[in-house]
């Protein structure tokens, strides 16, 4: 399905049918999306965790103030950002990227020197802002590029005509504690939940998809 | 084109063919990607520019410390978030998404107030950081959900074969003065140059897409 009818097609679904599995294969092309998303750099920042275990997605559930698509979905994709970036992180992904392309990692020098200038002296955390880029920081950054992977995985959930739940609202720092996310140098950052609607239950599926008038979504400098 | 075969396909391009104009009816459709994303709450909390003016593109030439792709590209897209959520705002959709789906808008006053009571109540910028969620503002929230938009855009780009560079790097407050944003309530969060790639002078265009090892990417509990 093209994707302009694919996005059309989507809604946030609020109501899975829990007796409904997604093949694997289709889960497995959703993260692919998210995988193949470009990221600054190409650092991708981040990891996907895909949760079918039920007990666990019953842990998470309290975690998500209670919404069930956590439970009911088929399969749960967790998306959860570096928590900082690291001279480690720099330098593994661009040898991994010198290796894959037959380069000596030498070739890529100036360039992650440049990278590790910037993220090095820029603070970890929003905690511990004091103020370059307004107040930006290396989570926040990271964070950033999780959501182009986490809109991919969307879009191509959408395209199969898988039904999805894009989740921002949740406990983040017990669902990093329940995933020993911290240990992983990670923080998890949006929640996608795959499954297929519950057609006769799920009260959004009915209602008109609004977006705010085009003209006054679109400013045309010619 | 399948999304994935497109993200296969696409790159962040470095050279722009500056004598190939792109359809206006494709820069309709990935204009129309970017409107139809989801976004937390449906509020929707960007707008994206589309500047084809070429005194206007020199003149952000060096706002983007000269990367070159914004003026040689056909159309170059601004996304600019929401500098962030007031009552106003968050009414004006409400009212016409009740209005779109032939509904008093007063069904939806419960879930606006829950709404205003968490970002009339959280810091607009980053700069007022006290700490909540984390030191979490309403900018770098409309700013996450346009990041979304932009990665529709960038898919639809590629499925259309379109060439695009997204480009994070550059002086955000140089550009909201030259595109007067502060008066819109916006501020610049990304670019977007559209054309088509110059493939004999474009250095990245025949290296290896790299990204992590999947078994590094993924991680499953079953």
């Amino acid at each position: 399905m093209n994707l302009l009818d694919a996005l059309q097609w989507r809604y946030a679904t609020k109501k899975f049918d829990s007796a409904k599995k997604v093949d694997q294969k289709l889960i497995d092309q959703i993260i692919d999306a998210a995988w193949l998303a470009p990221t600054s750099s190409g650092l991708q920042p981040f990891q996907v965790i895909e949760i079918t275990n039920p007990d666990l997605k019953n842990k998470i559930l309290p975690i998500t103030n209670n919404q069930h698509q956590v439970v009911d979905a088929s399969h749960l994709l967790v998306f959860a950002a570096w928590d900082t970036y690291t001279e480690q992180r720099i330098d593994k992904i661009y040898g991994y990227i010198a290796h894959e392309r037959g380069q000596s990692p030498e070739i890529y020098k100036d360039y992650t020197d440049m990278l590790k200038h910037t993220y090095l002296n820029r603070p970890a955390q929003p905690k511990e802002d004091t103020l370059p880029m307004e107040g930006f920081n290396n989570f926040d950054h990271a964070a950033r590029q999780t959501y182009i992977a986490f809109a991919m995985s969307i879009a191509m959930a959408a395209e199969l005509k898988v039904d999805a739940t894009p989740i921002e609202g949740f406990d983040n720092k017990a669902l990093d504690s329940l995933l020993t996310l911290k240990e992983k140098g990670l923080k998890s950052v949006v929640l996608l939940p795959l499954g297929y609607r519950d057609s006769k239950n799920d009260w959004l599926m009915p209602l008109k998809k609004v977006r705010h008038p085009k003209n006054e979504f679109l400013i045309e400098i010619k």
